[in-house]
């Protein structure tokens, strides 16, 4: 079989910050990428039509196919509001309701739902994006899923690849706002990694997460008692936060594995902090965005379904 | 017994941001109360001689009697560092830690050291000024007391009326920067108070106080869903803190009933919650600060012990 090599769909990940356009294949597989700076939040007077067409015009006008965007671009705050699929969620449900945009150029864009959920305690939780690149990195049902990042989410996947129930923990952000505007920031200096810090914040997490409000206050202690140095505390601070969220998160029934899906350096973090843990994991494929999208673009019937994914 | 008139004591509560001074008789009763914005981060070049003479020089010269401070004028960062005593620490061996300070004027100033304590988990905690507040509250053994403030404290009282351990909360502190600086605070918008948003929040906290860097992301979705109106968000958020600053801290053991201490709104909101967890309470004597310190200095020899506190 020879590689095809036409355009078949421009796929969009769109979120807070950034806007990444791939071009796939005919097989999905990944022509060419290119990234701007025009995330939801970073685009002037919601001028997202705009953001494309500067990063990505000359491609939908050379190929005229379909487009497909997924990420914070289908909150209130994008372009179009792509109301919420309700978990257990699965590629079909979300294929049926992509939120259509006609393009001035003569193009489709179709937005991918997010998903919500509703947790066992009543309350809602929700995702945009993160169920795309779970559908690709094509994970069996029972699998756990930690996805981390500023707002960091555990997936449980169910049948047929549905994404049965995830929930949200602040993590990045609270990391950024107590290093940046809490006094624990205060005896912090900067200075290289230090893993030993690191492995210690993340076994106090660990055995503390159900004290979480509490025992962060020893990324301060530990500095005043001169026990962890400051350039050290950063790093504490990371790992206590990161141990608390793996805490809790496998409170009730710690999985053997889980997978990690993100960001390298982020990700080696969190598999450091899993060791520790004594929690298994494997890393996702890298390519669990665009293979999403492609997978999602198929259930649509937006490209060829009968076309195999090159993996 | 006729009230003894004179000044023995001028008692100085000095914490980060303000210094309130007060003048207290041969009986330890408030005779006079000062208050500036004199606190340690608040005095320029660590000029504190030049603030206490500020607003209290007057007496100074006047009365030449002996000073005592509790609060965070003992930090590194005070005027001078006054070394934490372990717990559990009671009123003698507080006394035998002061630290002189001879000021020019020719009088002394007596500096409370705060206290440290080593929880079950092996980690530090400290406090500066919280101690002397506890031992003019006069509690009994076996008592269970929370301070609410930025760094809340929970403490618990031993023998002899000692303080036996201590925890602190960064409640106050993580509603200051969730809100300023979040996304949490994105979708709130101020108004009155919301004492139904307060109180399911409240209860959120309690039930999942184990899980909290996840459950706090409520004070999202629950206005993203619409089931919190913006106005209500950030008493919602306040109760989740103090929902699972009250679910964590009593988590092995739920007193029967805890003394709160300190500014009257913030006790009011935490009677509420622990109200809403089932939890007793009593409210401590409102001159604890003053009664702590004329204690202190009773112990220490610095006024007449043999005196009795007017009560």
């Amino acid at each position: 079989m020879t590689a095809p090599t036409g355009t078949a769909l421009i796929a969009l990940d769109w979120g807070t910050s950034n806007l990444r356009a791939s071009r796939l294949g005919e097989g999905g597989q990944v022509l060419e990428t290119r990234a701007a700076a025009g995330g939801v939040m970073a685009v002037p007077e919601r001028r997202f039509e705009a953001a494309l067409m500067a990063l990505a015009g000359d491609w939908i006008e050379a190929h005229r196919c379909p487009l497909i965007a997924s990420g914070m671009i289908g909150s209130r705050q994008g372009w179009r509001e792509a109301p919420y699929a309700e978990c257990p969620a699965g590629l079909a449900q979300v294929a049926a309701q992509l939120v259509r945009v006609e393009l001035a150029a003569g193009a489709t864009l179709h937005i991918v739902p997010g998903l919500s959920c509703i947790g066992p305690d009543g309350q809602d939780d929700v995702m945009r994006g993160e169920e795309t690149q779970l559908w690709g990195a094509a994970l069996l049902p029972g699998t756990c899923c930690v996805l981390p990042g500023t707002h960091a989410k555990w997936a449980w996947l169910g049948e047929g690849g549905a994404v049965r129930a995830f929930q949200t923990y602040l993590t990045g952000e609270l990391y950024a706002v107590l290093t940046q505007h809490s006094i624990l920031g205060r005896l912090m200096q900067p200075g290289q990694a230090r893993p030993e810090a690191f492995a210690k914040g993340v076994e106090l997490g660990l055995v503390e997460h159900a004290n979480a409000t509490h025992v962060i206050f020893a990324a301060r202690t530990a500095g005043l008692m001169g026990r962890i140095e400051p350039e050290g505390l950063p790093d504490f601070l990371s790992g206590l936060l990161i141990g608390i969220e793996i805490g809790s998160a496998t409170r009730h029934a710690a999985p053997a594995s889980v997978v990690v899906l993100g960001d390298e350096a982020l990700c080696a973090r969190y598999e450091t902090a899993l060791d520790v843990a004594g929690i298994g994991h494997r890393r996702a494929r890298d390519d669990a965005t665009t293979r999403g999208q492609w997978l999602v673009a198929q259930a649509a019937g937006l490209v060829d379904g009968g076309g195999r994914l090159s993996t």
